[in-house]
């Protein structure tokens, strides 16, 4: 089976133009060789680099070869046929002391792979030194469950199986459909106990994608293989005589060149607005992931696991215009998507996304002209196939300013003392973007920086439901006492309740590594009788956490906290500890009985917020192996030891969540939902950062205006 | 005392030029007749107009000339120096019935005035014809208490009451503090017992604004006046012989006048962004408040009290291209605003901002650079004075369209089946915007509607802290049993812990006035043992609302529901009704003792949602007289009814709130903190209604981009 760079197929969802296809596997990545040699457009910049320039810079395609013969020459691996599959091929990022001692000009740390290969049921960890060729760590995994990340190839393979299957085809047939309408998507089986446990499964559901593209919208419902995606072999089938009819809706497809024919609505009806920086834009980009802004650094790189991660950053202080260090790294560590329907087409739809699909392999290129303004700076990611070759996701991350009208500080008052007072500074932040196709959803990653030091982490979700066909086609043939565990969106269709979480990573380093966790906590004080006309007030109660479990948190909004991660030694002069606070936004929270597996495997939904002492080998909430885990090696297994936490190198993992009871507005494709939470400095800056920042003048806009509206 | 249309001052805080100002009141108004003849300029309508357009147009210039001459004619107010003082003259809205069946050509309903006027003790409620020049309605309250909301001459006439009292003055002059230096501010005293009953009181602080405008920052702390506003006398002074240092930084003043002498810190050197529109924008304005845009059309005033009332909201179905009904009415209802500190000179500030100082009074002109992007269309306030005179509040209420690079909606695949899928739909909206400087602090009150039917109401604070002198520089000072009741966030200066809660009155009709309230609650439901590997899983229940307790909702992130307002006569082709879902955001709820006087007056913060049946009578949820009140006219109380709501015309409630505790960020002028809640369609329309969306194109742009960047 090799690759046709001129054929290419999904990765997640592979339409089964059976006769033709059944024997290529093909892939989705642009082909290397074209792309380095591309030319810069605006705002962007060629991937083929000799070298790196920051001791945190991805790997190049070049590394990534260089690892690739490093594997092949490894005497382990040079059996005939004992190639491992390359499931994790990234940069091992150096020791964090390296890290902060390194400086533009200073001696490069060595640079390494961390690769993660899978062969004979077996996981490798391993380190590759890159300049010297040689692997430094060769662990087999033994001690906690689950396998690694699953590679394009294998749900490319996986949503072949059962077509070797005629049981499978017969299904399909006696349904009435043609097996070559359908599209088929590979799905993460989970864990349910021992049956499930030593190969690597998948199931597969079918979609019908007869006349639109939009296949999600029309199930083969409830017909559901499971497959040994290493062995190639169809274990089970479900629902093989199941008959629900497939939705007729012949207006499912969303792309523009489909509906246009149809006329625009009204709601539809709006002009184009472009943002524009009549002086150009204000960031600049050391490299190519070197990002400064408005007093700003910060380090930002493609990950095929976490997506995007963003390192060192930094803020300068106005009162010494010198850097001061904020966040050590940030980046979504994983996903937990259960839906909530417990029948056997559906019980294990309950996926760890980052970890079962990587979320950074699933960022798609963004659209240039929609999916982030004028002026952005695109940025691509490098990643390994399977079989250890680099290639390219043009595009995948984008940086842009913005400005949304709104306001970064202002007063008015009326004229005073004479003088009239009117003093506003218009908002503008720079964004951070990638968009995650994980199969039918997208989610949009931003991280934004404000110029009053905050940093927000916004999380939208948008593309299409999954769905689950049903007989009814109106709520009045469903009895009373049935469950349809969601809501029928159109005939035919069930929307499934589910819930989004995504758990951040956040590595704080507020002024130098070593920070404790405060929980700022409001009570309701009640006064002395006599003393205060007033019964109540809300009273500050700081308390520092000592270990992990003080700084587990659910959030009680009649019991509320600030969460401040401080440094105790860095006390400023009106005694005041620097510190940042976390600012939950994205609320929900997981209910599902702490012992349910998927509830296991996700226990980092068990709090909303966490703090770990620094570890570099505790980076993934669910685990590193995260497929078919069972939840021994997550963030809530390693806090049992509850260690010490006070004046340390902390990292707060943070879990921004959504319920989703789906109505018809979802339905064929979702308006975006979006959820928030900030890092927020408190008591960092002697005062607010931006106090001498200047308001918009007419002549920052005159000329342009006059052009715009001539 | 005559106003002095040359002389200006601010009403809340005035400046005591004693010498020179002591015998004016001077005012903040535009002169109407200036005003009315100023020349239109782009997106800008003169307030002059002859008659009004829709029965909901706010009362005009010669309106309110018409009722102040009624009034004055009026036999009760006609002895001599009886004449009252005018609190409220403003648009008395036709019943409702006669405003939906009203369509324009159609005989115009008559136009009324709602009068709340003040003398002698007593508040008057009335009802003016202003085409028959008829009283239709006088009522003398006397079944609940509180006062009128203060006028603008109350709290100019407040703030120079002490400066007649000479132990007043000697306490500013032992301090050291030449008078001439201070700037009072009239505070409304609350209500705490039977001693601050039957006349109007306030409590006036003083601040210095020596080499500052930032006077806020500058407490002549502890010192405090209890006045009587009627009598114009000082009935008692607290902290005469305190002395606690007054703040000397000498970097207060926030002006750029005077930062920009400092030099730009490289937090604020960011270059200036524009949002243009290269075809114009898409909104229209019918009259003066008709706004309609992408499918919307809502209407628009500026109110004295609410800041500004959104009416009639519609919506255009996609399906149908007819307008359908989604709020009869939205506006800001009250704001409790209490300090956490039960101090002699602090306990009593827990203000109701709407219902004491008037939110829509205090909202300033907005800057035309700074407070709204290019292109928005500014709308005046039309007011009156407490003599009955109109005045025009220019550029009040602005309008504009927003793209800030998110997305309405997306969806991107790899190459499927050959295909490229990559369909983005960038998301605009437009907003409608006041800011109204309450003293020290701004909010910005924004209406966002959004092309795919939701209604984002956001606010936004900004302005400055209400701090509190301290001896104290340094933590280290304060012994560890002391509670500040704040932050020290300089030398000498408390941040004192406060909330914020605004109310908003949301008249929903969904599909027509009755409507049903359905708490959509998600719950924990375990699996039966062997039925499904899992062990649990969300299930929704839905509850229909039978009567008011029913729907008086605390929101619990670990027991969640969705909050439906649905039609439950309109049940779509699939069976599901119409409806709209408030979606939570700035859930902070307040802890104070349910019988505190400021808690018992502000009762509406006891739950997060209410609902009521309409009943026009029904509005400020902490009642129509708030000054002083004793909490018996508040939602809380009207609720106590427990009357019916299923299927009926409904009002719903919701409070949005922000704990704050200050840090030095926020000195000496407080960055924009926002929080939101929204109103979005659920099975209201068949499908996601801006799925034929049109994405950006190159052609989009083409022109103007390269006019940017020539």
């Amino acid at each position: 089976m090799g690759p046709s760079p001129t054929t290419s197929c999904h990765f997640i969802v592979f339409s089964c133009c059976l006769l033709l296809a059944i024997f290529l596997i093909c892939f989705s990545w642009t082909n290397p060789s074209i792309s380095s040699t591309k030319t810069n457009t605006l705002n962007r910049i060629a991937i083929s680099s000799p070298s790196p320039q920051h001791p945190l810079d991805p790997l190049s395609l070049e590394e990534i070869s260089s690892v690739q013969s490093v594997l092949r020459s490894y005497p382990q691996f040079s059996f005939p046929n004992a190639f491992p599959s390359i499931h994790t091929l990234s940069l091992e990022e150096p020791p964090k002391s390296v890290v902060l001692a390194w400086k533009p000009g200073r001696t490069f740390p060595p640079r390494r792979a961390s690769v993660i290969a899978f062969t004979s049921g077996k996981s490798h960890v391993m380190t590759v030194d890159i300049n010297s060729r040689k692997v430094l760590l060769h662990e087999i995994v033994t001690s906690v469950s689950g396998y690694p990340m699953l590679t394009p190839e294998d749900l490319a393979t996986a949503a072949f199986i059962p077509f070797s299957n005629s049981t499978f085809l017969d299904s399909l047939i006696s349904r009435g459909i043609d097996p070559s309408d359908i599209t088929c998507a590979p799905l993460p089986s989970g864990w349910f106990g021992p049956l499930e446990e030593s190969r690597r499964l998948m199931k597969i559901q079918c979609y019908s994608h007869k006349d639109t593209i939009n296949f999600y919208m029309k199930p083969v419902e409830g017909l559901t293989a499971l497959v040994d995606i290493d062995r190639n072999e169809t274990l089970h089938i479900w629902g093989i005589g199941r008959k629900i009819p497939i939705n007729s809706d012949p207006d499912t497809d969303y792309r523009y060149e489909v509906q246009k024919e149809k006329g625009t609505p009204s709601s539809c009806k709006v002009n184009p607005i472009l943002m524009i920086q009549p002086k150009g834009p204000s960031f600049e980009v050391g490299g190519k992931h070197l990002i400064k802004w408005a007093g700003w650094e910060m380090h930002v790189r493609p990950d095929a696991r976490a997506g995007v991660i963003i390192s060192q950053v930094k803020v300068t202080d106005p009162e010494t215009g010198k850097y001061r260090q904020v966040m050590y790294k940030g980046m979504a560590s994983e996903l937990f998507v259960p839906y909530m329907d417990p029948t056997d087409a559906w019980y294990f739809k309950t996926y760890l996304d980052a970890g079962e699909y990587g979320f950074g392999i699933q960022a798609m290129p963004l659209d240039r002209l929609n999916d982030c303004p004028t002026g952005a700076y695109f940025m691509d990611g490098v990643f390994a196939r399977a079989d250890g070759q680099p290639y390219l996701r043009s595009d995948m991350v984008c940086v842009f300013e913005r400005y949304d009208g709104d306001v970064a500080w202002r007063h008015a008052e009326g004229p005073t003392t004479g003088k009239h007072v009117r003093e506003v500074r218009p908002k503008i932040s720079l964004v951070i973007r990638m968009a995650a196709s994980v199969g039918n959803y997208d989610y949009i990653i931003d991280w934004e920086f404000q110029t009053d030091g905050l940093i927000r982490i916004k999380v939208s979700a948008s593309g299409m439901l999954m769905v689950k066909g049903t007989t009814y086609e109106n709520m009045n043939q469903v009895p009373e006492e049935e469950d349809l565990y969601g809501t029928l969106i159109t005939e035919n269709v069930i929307g499934i309740v589910h819930d989004h979480y995504i758990n951040f990573y956040l590595d704080m380093d507020v002024d130098g590594s070593n920070n404790s966790f405060v929980n700022v906590h409001l009570v309701n004080q009640e006064t002395n009788e006599g003393v205060s006309p007033r019964k109540s007030y809300l009273k500050v109660k700081k308390q520092v956490a000592k270990t992990e479990k003080d700084a587990q948190i659910k959030l009680k909004l009649y019991d509320p906290s600030e969460f401040h991660v401080v440094n105790p030694s860095r006390i400023n002069t009106i005694g005041n500890p620097s510190g940042y606070r976390i600012v939950p936004g994205g609320t929900a929270a997981s209910l599902l009985d702490s012992h349910d597996p998927p509830q296991m495997r996700a226990a980092f939904t068990n709090n909303q917020i966490w703090v770990t002492p620094y570890n570099r080998r505790e980076q993934w909430a669910a685990g590193l192996l995260t497929c078919q885990s069972k939840g021994d090696d997550t963030l809530a297994k390693w806090t049992e030891k509850d260690r010490p936490i006070e004046n340390r190198d902390i990292v707060l993992w943070y879990t921004l969540g959504f319920h989703h009871v789906p109505c018809q507005e979802d339905y064929p494709i979702m308006p975006t939902v979006s959820a928030s939470f900030d890092i927020k400095p408190v008591n960092f800056f002697k005062k607010n950062p931006i106090l001498r920042a200047a308001p918009y003048s007419k002549d920052d806009f005159l000329t342009l205006r006059s052009q715009a509206f001539a």
